[in-house]
C-alpha cells in the first residue's frame, strides 16, 4: 500500500461520519458529491481518497451506504477496541479520560498517570491516577496500544522517550511543543495555539485582501 | 493573494517555532533544509509555502533568522492581539480558559460562556462564566474576533448560528459533528476522536503492511 497522507485519512474520518449519519437516516446510497461536500472537497477527491484502498461504488449509482462504511472501519482500524493511556492528569488529560466519543469508537481509556503526589491516587470516572514512575512496568504488562501526552511542553519529550522505549508504537500529544520519534511510532499533535493561529491568518488574510480570501472555511 | 491551504498554514506555524527557538540560541540564519526538517517536510516545500507571502532568504546563505520569524508572525497575524470568547464551561473549555499558551501568543480570553445555571456565575481565572442567553448583546458590545466552540455536538451548530448571526468571522470548534457556515466565515475543527482514528489507521496498516507503511511519522 502506498504511504497514505494525514489529510486522506482525516477525510476517510468525516465521509465514515457522513455515512453513519446517513445509515441512521436509512439511506441506502450516497454520491461522490455528497461525500465530496461534507468533507469539504470534490468528488474526484473522494474517489482518488477512495481508491487507494479498493474499488468502491458504481458509476452513476454512487456507493451503497452500509458496504462503504463497513469498509471505512474496517480501514481506519474501528473495528476492534484500543487500549489508550493517558499521562498527564491536569485539565486537558481528566477532559480526555472522560470523553464520552473515544469509548464509542473503541478507544478504552485504561490508565491515567501523573507525577504530582497530590494527584497520584484521586480518581476519575473509575480511573485512579497512577504514579508515571511505574509507567514501563504497567506498559509491559497491559501492552497499551496509544498513548495520549497531555504533559507540559517541557516534559514531553522526555516522557515520549520513555514511552517509546517501553514500546508504544502510537501517541497523540497535545504539548505544545514538536516531538520526535523514530520512524516506526507514528505521532499526531494537537496545538491549540497552532489551532488558533490558523484563525488570525484567516482574519488578517481576510483584511489584506477582502473577504473573498483566505482561508477556505470548508477546508478541513 | 491565492487561497492558501490550510496545511501551509500550519506549517508556517511550526517554522515561526523553530525560528523562535533558533531565535533564542541566538542564531543568526537558517537553511531551508533544517526548517523542512523541522517541519517534517522538503526544502522544496519550504520554499514554496514562503514563496506564497514574497521572497525570503538569499541563495546559499538561507533565511535571516530575525526576519524571517517577523515576517512569518506578520503572515499569521500575530503583531497584535485577538478577542477570544469560548462558549461551553465545560473540561475542554476550562481548561481552554486557563491555557497559557494562548495569551503569549496574543490570543486574550475575554469572556467564558454556558448555559447551565450551576456554572453561570463561576469564576475560572479572572473570567465569571456568563449566560450564554446574553451572548448576541455582548458580541455586539465587544465584537471579539474568534470564537471556541465547546459545547456538546448536538447543541454545536446552534450556537455557531448564533455567534455567525452576531457577526463572528472565525470560530475554532471542539464539537464532535462538523459544523456549517457561511463562506466568509473560517472554521478550524480539533476532533479528539478523529485524531486517534489517525492513530488506529497507522497501527491498522502497519499490522496489515509491516512496519515499513503507515502513516509518516513527521507528517504533521
Amino acid at each position: 500500500m502506498k504511504r497514505i497522507a494525514e489529510s486522506t485519512v482525516r477525510r476517510l474520518s468525516i465521509y465514515l461520519r457522513f455515512l453513519e449519519e446517513s445509515e441512521n437516516r436509512g439511506l441506502a446510497t450516497i454520491s461522490s458529491q455528497e461525500l465530496a461536500r461534507r468533507g469539504g472537497t470534490t468528488s474526484a477527491q473522494v474517489r482518488k481518497d477512495l481508491s487507494f484502498f479498493g474499488s468502491f461504488g458504481k458509476r452513476g449509482l454512487g456507493y451503497s451506504v452500509p458496504e462503504l462504511s463497513a469498509s471505512l472501519r474496517d480501514i481506519l482500524g474501528l473495528r476492534r477496541t484500543w487500549n489508550v493511556i493517558i499521562v498527564g492528569a491536569g485539565k486537558i488529560g481528566t477532559a480526555l479520560a472522560q470523553y464520552r466519543g473515544f469509548r464509542q469508537r473503541g478507544f478504552i481509556v485504561s490508565a491515567v498517570y501523573d507525577r504530582d503526589p497530590r494527584k497520584i491516587g484521586t480518581v476519575w470516572e473509575s480511573l485512579t491516577v497512577r504514579d508515571v514512575a511505574g509507567i514501563e512496568k504497567d506498559i509491559d504488562a497491559a501492552a497499551p496500544d496509544i498513548a495520549v501526552l497531555a504533559v507540559p511542553g517541557e516534559e514531553a519529550q522526555g516522557i515520549a522517550n520513555r514511552l517509546v522505549k517501553a514500546g508504544v508504537k502510537a501517541i497523540l500529544s497535545f504539548a505544545p511543543t514538536q516531538i520526535h520519534t523514530p520512524a516506526d511510532v507514528t505521532v499526531r499533535s494537537v496545538n491549540m495555539a497552532m489551532e488558533l493561529e490558523g484563525l488570525s491568518f484567516a482574519l488578517t488574510s481576510r483584511d489584506r485582501n477582502g473577504a473573498e480570501d483566505g482561508l477556505d472555511s470548508a477546508s478541513r
